[in-house]
C-alpha cells in the first residue's frame, strides 16, 4: 500500500513576524512546502525550516508565490508566462541555495496561493509553471490540486516528460466536478476530527470519498495537504498521521 | 601569459527602468556579475543576462547586494555574520535557478557595492562571506580587491579551502597601501584611455604601479574590473581588450 | 474658452534608476501626475519632482499604483475594496506629506497604470477609489478617462460630492463607444504630430472626433494627458501647448 | 501635577503576520506611535491602529523607520541626511493621509529602532530628524531618549522651533550618563512590577533614580514608553497606569 503523503505549507514566518509551529508539526507530515521569499519566508527562516526538515527526514518542497509580502500571495497578480517562469526560477533556485549550503536538495515544488488557484483555473499558466519546473529539474514533481478528471494535466505533463502529484484535502467536502467546496459556503470545512480521519483513510484506500451532492468521487490522492497553524490544528496531523500508519501492516 | 579576466557588473536593469549598456559590452568582458534581485536585477533580467552572457561565452559571476533597491545596494545595512550567509545563499541560488533553466551555472561570486566595501573592511564580514561561498560551492572563486598585502585574505580563504580572484582597476589611481584613492580626491579616476590601458598592461604583466605617493606597489590581478554604463566606457572596454589580447603571441 | 489642462505621468524614476525627461517636459503642463512610491517614486524623486512643479507653476497630482515596482504598477492585482482605499490614502498622503514640508499639497489624484484600468472596468472600484479621494479630501478632483457616456461615473461621483476631471488622448484613436483602440491593433497611435495637434485642438473646442469606424465621437475634455519620456515626445508636447495656446485670445 | 505620558510601539502588524496585543493595551496609553509601512504596518494595520487609538482618545504618533521591513527597522542603514529628512516627510505623510480619512491628524513623532538609536548617537543625524519634522509641522512634538544632559538636543530644537518631549523606561536600568544599561548586561531589565512601578513614580514626581553605579540621576520624563507585546507586558502597563493616575488627587 502506498500511503498519501501528508504536505504542509511551512516556513512561513517574515523576519520578526512568526508564523505556524513549524516545530510541532514537522515531525508528523513527509514534505514541507517551504515559502520561498516572494510571499512569506526570508533568507533566514528559510535556514532554519531547511534544517528542521533534514532533522525529521521530511522532503523538501519550494512553495514559490507572487512577489506580495503585503498580500501573503493571496491576491492574484496578472502575470505573463514568461514571468511566472522567471518567479518561479527565481524562487525554486533561492530555495534550492539555502538547500545546498546544508547538503540537501529541494525535491518537489507546489505553488502557493493565487499563483495555486490561478495554474488551477488556466491552462496556460499551469503550461507555464510546468515548463518552469521541467526546464529547471525534469526530476522535481510538481504537486497540484486532483480533481475528478486529471487527464489535462497529465497529458500537458506528458509534453514535458513532468511528474505530477496530486495532492487532495481530508478537511475539506469536495463538489461533484472534485473542485473543493467554496469556504464561503455551509459544510465546506469538515471540523469534526472523525469526520476527517475518515476522508483521509477513504483517500489512502483509493476509494471514492461522497461529494457535495451525494455522488460518489473518486480522486488520485498521491498526497494531502495538511495544516500547521495552530495547537488544533497539529494535533489533527498527528492524529491523521496515525491513522494512516496503522493502515499499513507492521 | 595569464590575462587577467575583465569583469563587469551587469543585468542591473529593474523591471521597466533600464541601466547599463549590456548588450553592447558583453562581447568584450570574461566575467559577468550579474545583479540577484537584492539591489538591481530582476528574474526576467537575469534570464537575459544570462542568455547573453551565454552567447558571449561569458563566465557568469553572482553579484550579491544588500537587499536595498532604493539605495542600489550603496548603502551599508548592519548585518549580522548570519544573515550576510543567508542573503549570499539566498542570492546566488536564485541566479543558479535562472542559470539551470539555461543548462548554465553561476561560476564565481563578487559582492556588490556596500557589502563588497564591508567584506574589505571587516575581517568577520569577510569570514561570513567566504564561509558562504564554501558551504555553497566550495568550486566557486570569491572575486574581492587586490591590496598591498593579500595574505590575510588569502589565510583565511585556505581556512574554507576557497579560490580568491583578486581585482584591479586600471582607471582608478592606488594609495601606496593598495586601496583606491577616494573619488573626493583629485586625480582618483583616469579619465585619459591611453593612462587606463597603461595601467592595465602594467598589471597584466604583473609589473609595479605607481601609487598615489610615487611609490611602487605591485598588486596581483586576476581580474580588471571595467564598467559599462554609458557609450565612453564601452568603447574603453573595447580598447582594453584589444590591448590585452595583442599582449599574447597569436 | 477654458483649455483643456495637459497633464504628464512624471516621477517616475527610482533610486538610480532614471526615467523619463521631467525637468524638459515640466515646463510645458498644467498637471504633474507624480508617482508615490508603490510603482514606482521614492521620497527623494518625489521631492526633486514637487519642486520641480512648484519652480514651474504645475498642479501637483497623486499618481497612485498598485504596490508593485516590478511590474511598473502594470499588472493587475486583485484588491478589495478595502485595500484599494487604503493604498490610496497611504500613497496620496505620502506625497502630500513630501509636499509639506515644501508649502505645497496634492491637488488632484489620477490613479496609474493596472489601478486606472481596474477602475475604469470595475464599478465597485472606481466606487472605491471616489469613496478613498472624498475621504481624504472632497476638494480634490479625481482625473479619469472619459468615454462616450460620462453619467454613470458622474452619478457616482455626485453621491460622494466629488468634482471629476475627465482626460482624453490626442495621440489615440478611439472606438466609437470612446474607448481607446487597443495598441495592438493597427492605427491605434496617431504618430504624424499634426493629427496629434488637430486631434487636441478638436478636443479643446468642444467639437467631435471622428471615431475608428468613422463615426462622430465628442469627448469632454477636462485634460489632455501627454509624454514626456523622450526627446520627440516632449517635442509633442511643446507644439501641442502653442497650439492650445493660440487658441485663447491674447 | 503633570503625568509622563505613557507611549508605546503599536501597529506592528504587516499584512497576515500578526504583532501585539494592540487591542489590550491601548485602553492604558496616551500615545500610539504607529509604524508607517517602511518596517512595519501596512496601509490597512494603519487604518485599524488609527480607529482604534480615536475610539480610546489616544494621541496618535508617526513612528517611521528604515525602510528594512525583514530587519523590523533594527539594522542600521547608512543613509545621508537629506535620505532621512525624505523618509520621513514620506512615512509621516503616509499615516498622516490614513488619519485624514478619519478626520484626525498625527499629533507627534517618534523614530523607531535602528533610526533611534542613530538619531541618538549622531548629531547630524538629530539635526536632519528635526529638520523634517519640523518643516512638515513645527506643532509636531519630536518624542525621543532622556538623558542625563538634554541641553544639546534642547538647543538643537530651538534652532527649528521644535517641541521636544524628553521619553524613559521604567522597567530599564539606567547609565551614570543616563544611557540605557546594555541589555546584555545583568540587571538592565527590571522584571519586579513593584520595581516598575517605583521607578515609573520617581520618574513622574521629577524625582532621582539610582543609576547602576548607586549615583542619582534625574531625568526629564516627558513620557514614559511601555510595552503591549505579550499579556505580561499589557498587564504591566494596566498597573502602571493605575499608579499613575493615583498621585492624581480626585
Amino acid at each position: 500500500m502506498h500511503l498519501p503523503l501528508l504536505n504542509c505549507d511551512i516556513g512561513e514566518s517574515f523576519g520578526a513576524w512568526k508564523m505556524g509551529l513549524d516545530a510541532e508539526v514537522m515531525p508528523h507530515i513527509d514534505c514541507a512546502n517551504i515559502a520561498c521569499g516572494y510571499h512569506a519566508g526570508d533568507p533566514g527562516s528559510m535556514r532554519r525550516t531547511v534544517a528542521l526538515a533534514l532533522e525529521h527526514g521530511v522532503r523538501i518542497g519550494a512553495h514559490p508565490g507572487y512577489p506580495d509580502l503585503l498580500g501573503f500571495g493571496r491576491r492574484s497578480l496578472e502575470c505573463s508566462a514568461q514571468e511566472v517562469e522567471d518567479m518561479l526560477h527565481y524562487q525554486v533556485g533561492a530555495l534550492d541555495g539555502i538547500c545546498r549550503a546544508q547538503g540537501a536538495r529541494v525535491s518537489y515544488v507546489k505553488p502557493h496561493g493565487a499563483l495555486y488557484n490561478d495554474m488551477m483555473r488556466k491552462p496556460e499558466q499551469l503550461r507555464a509553471v510546468m515548463r518552469a519546473v521541467a526546464a529547471y529539474d525534469r526530476e522535481l514533481p510538481l504537486m497540484l490540486l486532483s480533481t475528478r478528471d486529471n487527464q489535462g494535466a497529465l497529458a500537458m505533463a506528458a509534453e514535458f516528460g513532468l511528474r505530477l502529484w496530486f495532492e487532495t484535502f481530508a478537511d475539506r467536502a469536495y463538489t461533484p466536478e472534485g473542485h473543493l467546496v467554496s469556504r464561503q459556503l455551509p459544510g465546506a470545512v469538515h471540523h469534526d476530527s472523525r469526520q476527517v480521519i475518515a476522508q483521509a483513510l477513504t483517500l489512502a484506500r483509493g476509494e471514492a470519498l461522497t461529494a457535495s451532492d451525494g455522488s460518489a468521487l473518486r480522486l488520485r490522492a498521491d498526497s494531502i495537504c495538511v495544516h500547521g497553524d495552530n495547537p488544533g490544528s497539529v494535533e489533527a496531523v498527528r492524529q491523521l498521521r496515525a491513522a494512516l500508519d496503522a493502515l499499513v501492516p507492521a
